[in-house]
């Protein structure tokens, strides 16, 4: 079975990786040569542009940061023109649930199947093969991946026959993910109010509710002001629930909380954060309760 | 050293047998004295009224519902009258920051001493010393009533001089939990709308992200439907809610998750859910993203 | 038919004049007498009590700033226990619809009657007769009071017998005043942050669309920053949306508007902008939008 | 000067027979001749095809339905090849901020003036000549348009050079019409819990506080329940707040009030309120409530 990889970011690299370790046959493709020669040293074959690399590939895979970079590749690149009846593109980037439905058109059109299996995790998660992959297609398209998935992930959770079903469910956790540091950041500013180190509050939260290491892990860049060091910028989390808006809009269903959470990220983003961590929300908060906080 | 404890309701009644368990002199007191039989069986005292309770106490430790039942004891029952110079007050309710503030103030008049500590856990971490314990107080005063709070709770968190903000912690720690019901009620009423079910949705999420047993209990409880079991009720989340958005207002720290997560529960109240666990706020997200759901 | 007037400040005073200028026979009492003087020269009696000036009153008129300060008439100052049965408590102060149905409660069992008639309108209404009044009781407790009424304002809107509907009614209004200003607020901060001037859109706003003095009032205060001259406090606006979101969680209706211009105002005053108008929750949107607004 | 107004729907038909009534020289396009005919006799001349149209234009008018249907003029119907340099796009339409700014550039790029006049006002006001209209672009542009805009309305407000801010204060305008039948519906709501009818809180309201015609309308509507003869439907008041909400992320301004418009909007469009009247959103709020409503 003949891989592609399209994306050698944080994340498509080490993925690159996995599947080099495995006895698949990989094709790489980046904007860059350089990034990609430490493969190419490990077995990697190189394709000079997308549409090169999508000619032979069984399995298109591609791991890229938004829409955009998808379309650039897909279209301007020629990957749509070039991969053959039958392959597979299987998209690992958090896109729109939108584009996630165009994608399954358009590759429907022209008898290209097309999974869709955003993940869970960051760059260390692929190297300690800890990402937890979400998974949505047509059963034999599925099927057919699921080699691939297997090597990137231990778990792999399968979503039903709509590819755009992954994006929604990804995009939700990311949600998830905004709503518990909106509500750290509100609750942080109301005890540092009354004078309590929003650090105690963390400790007794996780000890006596939560016992949560994501808890944990935000509560902290938060409690230690640490958030010049971005895992996910404001940035970032403005796009995603500005995603999860235009999705739940489609679906007719209100996010108040997804709204409130945008809100916080906006008045950062007024204040020129946008390179922090998106915890850096808890500044709004500070702010409003009347703290005066560094921009 | 003498104890009182007033209130042998689902939490009074097992700590009772906690404090049997250790060689205090505990005198009980509760509107109806049948509760108490078993317990004077084991060897607590029994005294007729809360002023007769008080008299001799030297900490003087209460377990009741709310502001009001706590003011009808101490007002009404002649506790703030006969309770001795010197001796303490005890209270472990999750009362108000207000109603604590005033106690703070009614003690002190009278040269009594209170600590608030309110407690994290129902019944069964009462009985299994899971109990997480906040404290705030005077610390000579909070030394007095360590060893009674030692046999509550294996953990003792220390907040300070001023006891309300004990009560403001804990309050918080319940809004963060009603955050999370929030927040895990519009994302089920999202992806149930997208044909996920919200059972798989927590599975990959508390699985992915949040890894959290507080989230599992809660997300199971509104994924099978089992609300009728109430571990907390609707209308008690409200009164959290209250409280917790009171206190804010005090301190002028807005707090608009709480305003989103007070509505869903008034919207359910509406449909007449009190008697449900307050995690059946998610049948409000359900009804507003058109699922017809049952009253 | 006697009547006492209690309450002498900005409004009750200008009422007093009012009802002095028809053949009434008014009795006034008031914290000081000084206040009091030309009124006295007007016809007016004194009372040096509240409870002297119960005694003989056929309608009670109180013109009051809260609930607390009307209890401290009411039951300090003697007035439930000297207002004899058959007379009349008309309530002019907005006060909560908890407090209004107490009040209700509390004359019902003196055999005394109670009417509550909040008004809409500064002072200066109250001088040009261009007062609104709305008004609710039992029928024949509203016909008594229905000259007083009438002398006070030139149109009175009967809202049935529960005289806390009367209240509700009234911080409904003024509910809405929040929200307007709240929605100039936003709107404001919007356009300014792409260059256009507050004062342009306003007159644009209120050009095509509102035609109303209300907007046309609050809005100008806001585009021409003069905060400074209150005619209501962002302290008066706070209470009163607690009072209105009281009363809705009582009845189970969810106010999500007022609980944002609620959060609007409590960042207000967390930058000590207390004695400023209301309006100024405008420079919170402002500073939530990126500009530095003065403390 | 040579005139093409592009778009016959119930705004555009009215003002091309407002700019026959002046001595302009009137193309007009549109999808179908037959619309056109009426205008054909009054002695406008017909294009053909939007290409046709712009090729002797001296100012190309557009007035459409949105984004879509003017890119579609512009880009497949061949106006921006076709429309000479130096000749104005002038655009009636209410668009989005970020379309209007890449009309800007698109028209720049090729000698073409762009201004941008969104209007306030139904097609009765187009009739009557009462008519807003809000303006912007560089300043020859707009002064060699405003024989045009003089024509269609009597006020014109000019809002700077940058054309899309027009759009902004447009948008901004229906955000506060939003605003107003967010706060009316929950107001009414919560009046009608307590036993109020609607139709007597509406004129206390505007009688008392707003004096406004648009409270008094849509009010109406709302006290009625004549939502069935939408003005402006749900689905349209969805577009409309999203356009805010999008504009207002790029300016990174939050805009709580119009996120709990939106999910009003929602609600109601969850139960399949698509084709009435936008002040149906009370709907939602009264459901809220624990009313049971028509779907």
């Amino acid at each position: 079975m003949k891989i592609t990889l399209a994306g050698l970011g944080n994340m498509g690299f080490p993925m690159a990786e996995r599947l080099l370790a495995k006895p698949f046959s990989l094709t790489i493709t980046n904007r860059t040569k350089e990034k990609a020669l430490p493969l190419l040293e490990k077995g990697a074959s190189w394709a000079s542009s997308p549409a090169e690399a999508a000619k032979e590939a069984n399995i298109f895979a591609t791991i890229l940061s938004d829409d955009a970079a998808l379309d650039s590749l897909l279209i301007d690149g020629g990957v749509f023109d070039t991969l053959p009846k039958g392959s597979i593109h299987l998209s690992l980037s958090t896109i729109s649930v939108d584009h996630a439905k165009r994608l399954e058109e358009e590759h429907g059109r022209r008898g290209q199947g097309f999974v869709s299996a955003p993940v869970f995790g960051r760059p260390d998660a692929v190297v300690e093969g800890r990402l937890r992959i979400l998974c949505a297609g047509k059963p034999e398209a599925v099927n057919a991946v699921m080699p691939v998935l297997e090597t990137l992930g231990p778990k792999i959770f399968r979503l039903g026959e709509s590819p755009s079903v992954a994006n929604l469910v990804k995009l939700s956790g990311n949600f998830m993910i905004a709503a518990a540091i909106e509500a750290l950041g509100e609750s942080f500013a109301l005890v540092r109010s009354a004078g309590v180190d929003p650090a105690l509050f963390l400790e007794i939260l996780n000890d006596a509710l939560f016992r949560s290491p994501l808890y944990e892990n935000y509560g902290k860049i938060m409690a230690e002001k640490r958030y010049d060091k971005a895992g996910f910028t404001m940035d970032l989390g403005l796009k995603d629930l500005r995603l999860i808006l235009e999705a739940a809009e489609s679906l007719r269903v209100p996010l108040p909380l997804a709204s409130i959470a945008r809100d916080s990220l906006l008045a950062g983003l007024a204040r020129g954060r946008q390179p922090l961590d998106w915890s850096a929300m808890v500044l709004s908060h500070y702010e409003r309760a009347g703290f005066d906080e560094p921009h």
